[in-house]
């Protein structure tokens, strides 16, 4: 949660005078998402986000997520909408950074999701994978399965100093999930990273989701695997069952799961944790000196991974049959 | 520049709970303001910044700062006014902070400042005074004259570490400043901390002033002299005649200073220059480790202080008789 690069006042001018929505009322830094810059920039026409892109985004891929943001609000998403400029440009830059303005979404993150909360996001997640459907780029998930050894490899040797044997259980989980890890799942659009930060809610339902920049093309219950993970976990480490049978059936009553969805979800399950512990794990072992972020902790998810291990069927995580 | 503490969603909806001020439409920590924690906060019916008073702030002088808002918000000055709760206070607690919600305003801060702005503003700092005249809550300004030689006793050892020679010239400075400061200048509510990131335009006009939380009696002249500090310096340590001129104009245009404060001008300036080197110095010299907030130069102070030094007429700063 930072601001990494400053606007000048020229800069914003000049960038503003390049779109065509009204005069700059208000400009300020939000202390919001990990990887970009973001302000909240109120104009005499309306409100919006203006994004820095940092150092660890690929500017070749911002196409399509821009792009996907575009498709997703054209079908009723409500997700930002990139605003284009005048010379119909989706992508700028400003401070030395591929920039983007998108429309401000109205709604709060739920730091503590209930039920109900689950329910919602579960068909706001089915809307999305619904609504993605398509959409005719494609993004590969360079962090899925095949990408967990090479971040592995980054971690390894430091591990275990992180916590007692994370290192052997880590090598055991990956060897697992790389012999096991089901293909054929229906594909499409995933979100990717729909953790609760990137929800908004007006009331109980949700108003928005935000934060596109890990979507890719997967299959799409692993979408599912992931808010799993990321909503129905208590702070204690204990899976809250009725908040999965909240999010799964609210994602089935517009896109019911086939059988083969059904059968991969406790592997999707564990592939997902495995994916953020390990991602976490590279992180809090690479903190730079100064860093204004402060890492996420990978045992979280090591715990997660603890009760997957002993799932065997998508009933323990609130499936019904 | 950051969020110190954390409001979740049971503090936030327990706090809005206690206002007449709607329901919640969006919630977001900005960075801005160095001292206490700023969420922008969107209601069904209007935009808000809540704040939240950290350990810096004596919270038995908060009823002073929010009488003072309101009290200038009623004179038509565009300050942030504090909105009372059911209960009618305008102090409240939240995250274990007192807090308070205040309107939102409109407006950029300018960080490059040219000639046009700062008449603007001189014409804001007059507004200011005289509204300020009536306010009958009195506030010792605790960062004045005698208060700087205990500043410097924090910092005096390691002051050389800095820059060479800066102790020496800076017990000059202030055995100059305590034989010599003036007494009985007209008195009134200053600002006493107007710089650029505490002024909002909307084109090239004032359109607000912010952050009153150094707000204090004094010589109402000594405020225009921080502000020629921290407005009509170039970056390279230049005054810019120019500025100072037009920020002297726009201030005499609605309150003309008398002959003791014109004579006085040169060496509230070499003080105000003082009291924001030594401040600087302190925090500079106590840097905690893992701040989020960079501390600001003493050294660019030091260099307008060797401006000032050879300063003896208040028309060198711009005034024309």
């Amino acid at each position: 949660m930072a601001v990494y690069t400053d606007v000048s006042d020229e800069e914003l001018e000049g960038l503003v005078a390049t779109y065509d929505i009204g005069d700059v009322l208000s400009f300020k830094g939000i202390a919001e998402g990990v990887e970009n810059t973001n302000y909240f920039l109120r104009t005499s026409e309306s409100s919006f986000i203006l994004t820095l892109y940092e150092k660890r985004v690929n500017e070749k891929e911002l196409p399509f997520f821009l792009n996907l943001m575009e498709y997703l609000s054209d079908r009723g998403i409500n997700c930002p909408q990139p605003v284009s400029n005048k010379s119909g440009e989706k992508l700028s830059h400003v401070a030395g950074r591929p920039a983007t303005i998108v429309t401000f979404l109205e709604g709060l993150s739920i730091r503590k999701p209930q039920a109900k909360h689950c329910e919602s996001l579960g068909k706001a997640l089915a809307q999305l994978h619904l609504a993605g459907q398509g959409f005719d780029m494609h993004r590969e998930n360079n962090l899925s399965v095949s990408g967990w050894a090479p971040l592995f490899e980054k971690a390894k040797d430091r591990a275990n100093s992180v916590a007692s044997g994370l290192r052997e259980r880590t090598e055991s989980d990956l060897l697992y999930l790389q012999a096991n890890w089901p293909k054929d799942l229906p594909q499409g659009i995933i979100h990717a990273d729909l953790f609760t930060d990137n929800v908004f809610f007006i009331g109980d339902d949700v108003s928005g989701l935000i934060d596109f920049y890990f979507a890719c093309t997967d299959a799409l219950v692993y979408d599912l695997a992931i808010c799993l993970n990321a909503w129905c976990f208590e702070s204690d480490g204990s899976f809250n069952l009725t908040k999965g049978q909240s999010m799964i059936a609210g994602y089935q009553s517009l896109r019911p799961l086939n059988k083969e969805e059904i059968d991969a979800l406790p592997i999707l399950c564990r592939g997902a944790a495995l994916r953020f512990m390990l991602t976490r794990l590279v992180d809090w072992l690479n903190v730079p000196p100064g860093a204004l972020v402060k890492p996420k902790d990978p045992l979280e998810y090591d715990r997660k991974l603890g009760f997957h291990r002993h799932v065997t069927d998508a009933s323990e995580y609130g499936l019904v049959r």
